[in-house]
């Protein structure tokens, strides 16, 4: 391992939320310090009050904002990056909506994405915010996922959730229940194949096995139920990554789909619509997934719980979610780049 | 406990799957023979060829169906009563769908529910049936509660599916994904909840804590995505019954509302539709719920699992969902005359 270890950007997220505690954590961890530089994007100022108040030490130099391009280069251990986008970090209350912590987390965001798309850092994980926060600053974005896909221009993204139970991608992610049904094609849904097929074979080191799930109850049952979206629109895209040599099974009736001997030779579902794919992710393997864009120019990985507002500041966070997304950024940026 | 033991009609299922198999399992466990007297609704000649193949002793007495209505009464120790409504058991092929064999079954379930509607039995466990052969012989059921529900004229009735893990009732259960939404309306979620609530008093022994599912992803999120189903048909079902002293919570976020300190709070849920309720509890409980209908003027459960007829007439199938859903109705019925 002579390869200088990758920097990934960490954004801070919702300033009122648990990402400030986990960031201070994850900096201090040594397991992370080992295979890449973390690089908080947030604020030195609010990070130093919660260490404060939390008994917590701040265990890193702090970069100030207009140091960060003639010296990132530089950078091979953990630091903060100062980015000193709140008004007043006095003002702050931990477990509160407001539309200034709003603007700051999606202002660490851009500057994690503009640093990525610039080469400073190799990946990007991306700490919990708050979307009635976001919105109230104006950012009417339903998440993380929507924001990188706009700002990076990708011509194919999706979300992939994945964990030691379960990973699923989601073919129709923030709409309506019925409005989903509409969304979904067969170009649509071979290109999250597609997606997840390269995610899954560089995080498994070999060609995975997929499986698609059906829109509907039994994958519709031979016509049974449904309007045919299972022969008319997913059939064809399995058929087509069939062809094209992918390992790959479906449609699957969703509700055995996640049967324990299904989930033990499947390394990913290709899900039609957001609960298909998070009702068992999160029933199995409860807040510890973790978030993955597919199909960006860099690697993005987040935490798959919120802000939990209700422990904020109050030392109780559990910071392993994060520090197994950034490991795992740190592992596909790795292989990206051999 | 002087009172009799309550007489329990419970379905062969289809010939070729495994129910035959299970059944024989049942009458010869003395933990369901010391609650109730279960009667196995099928065919003898059937179930002394699944026997002799199996190795497996045929351990009660059979009643001739002639002799059912006069004798009924005096039975109080398991039996066979048999129905030979097949044509030749001899054809019958294991793991084989044949008209013939869905037929027989069909009849099987409508003679119980006739044998319930007498009240000559207490309650009805149905055996797994197999839809396709169901619908060669000319019977376009879904399932088991259409067939039930029919029979009944029940003006009300819902699917429930319970399990040590998690209990879910149905809003809506054999449409396609489209549909389910059309269906919904506040006065059938109310009935759903209705149903759970009492259903789940009589299996707890206690007024039951209930949790109401959204039907968009997160619960709409205050109309972020769908069409407004959770504040406009959902809430107003909620609040009905909260107002009828209910303890009842929602409209949840579907993916969060299976999470494991969610689950341990929460002794059912009322899903809007088939797969939102059983992915969880599939992945949850693998194949060991119970499935109840709710609503019957009778006592109805059933295995979760199919005919399974991968492994029909193996002698591997598993009996103990059917010796739990047999246990269950023995208990409801019980106390529902008590």
């Amino acid at each position: 391992m002579n390869a200088p270890k990758p920097r990934i950007a960490v954004t801070m997220g919702d300033p009122a939320g648990v990402g400030p505690e986990i960031c201070l954590h994850l900096l201090a961890r040594a397991e992370v310090a080992d295979v890449c530089t973390p690089i908080v994007f947030g604020d030195n100022r609010l990070l130093r009050r919660v260490a404060s108040q939390l008994h917590l030490p701040f265990p890193v130099p702090v970069v100030a904002v207009d140091d960060w391009e003639d010296n990132f280069a530089d950078i091979h251990e953990p630091v903060v990056l100062d980015l000193p986008f709140l008004e007043s970090v006095g003002d702050v209350r931990p477990g509160a909506v407001s539309a200034g912590c709003g603007e700051a987390a999606y202002h660490y965001i851009l500057s994690s994405i503009d640093a990525a798309l610039a080469g400073q850092v190799a990946a990007v994980c991306t700490g919990p915010i708050n979307k009635e926060a976001l919105h109230a600053a104006g950012y009417p974005y339903p998440g993380h996922t929507e924001i990188f896909a706009e700002r990076m221009q990708a011509e194919r993204s999706c979300m992939m959730l994945t964990s030691e139970a379960i990973t699923c991608s989601l073919v129709t992610v923030h709409v309506g229940y019925c409005e989903a049904a509409t969304l979904l094609s067969t170009a649509r849904i071979l290109e999250v194949v597609e997606l997840t097929a390269a995610a899954m074979r560089r995080i498994r080191n070999r060609e995975p096995r997929l499986a698609v799930c059906g829109l509907n109850p039994h994958a519709g049952e031979h016509g049974l139920f449904g309007q045919g979206e299972e022969e008319r629109i997913i059939l064809p895209a399995i058929e087509a990554a069939q062809a094209a040599g992918l390992q790959i099974e479906g449609p699957l009736p969703p509700d055995t789909a996640f049967l324990p001997d299904k989930r033990a030779e499947t390394d990913a579902y290709i899900c039609m619509y957001h609960d298909q794919g998070l009702i068992p992710l999160k029933a199995l393997a409860f807040e510890s997934a973790i978030n993955i864009t597919l199909g960006l120019p860099i690697v993005r990985t987040s935490v798959d719980h919120g802000t939990a507002f209700d422990i904020a500041w109050k030392g109780t966070a559990n910071p392993s979610s994060m520090v197994q997304a950034v490991l795992l950024a740190a592992k596909l940026c790795g292989q990206r780049h051999s």
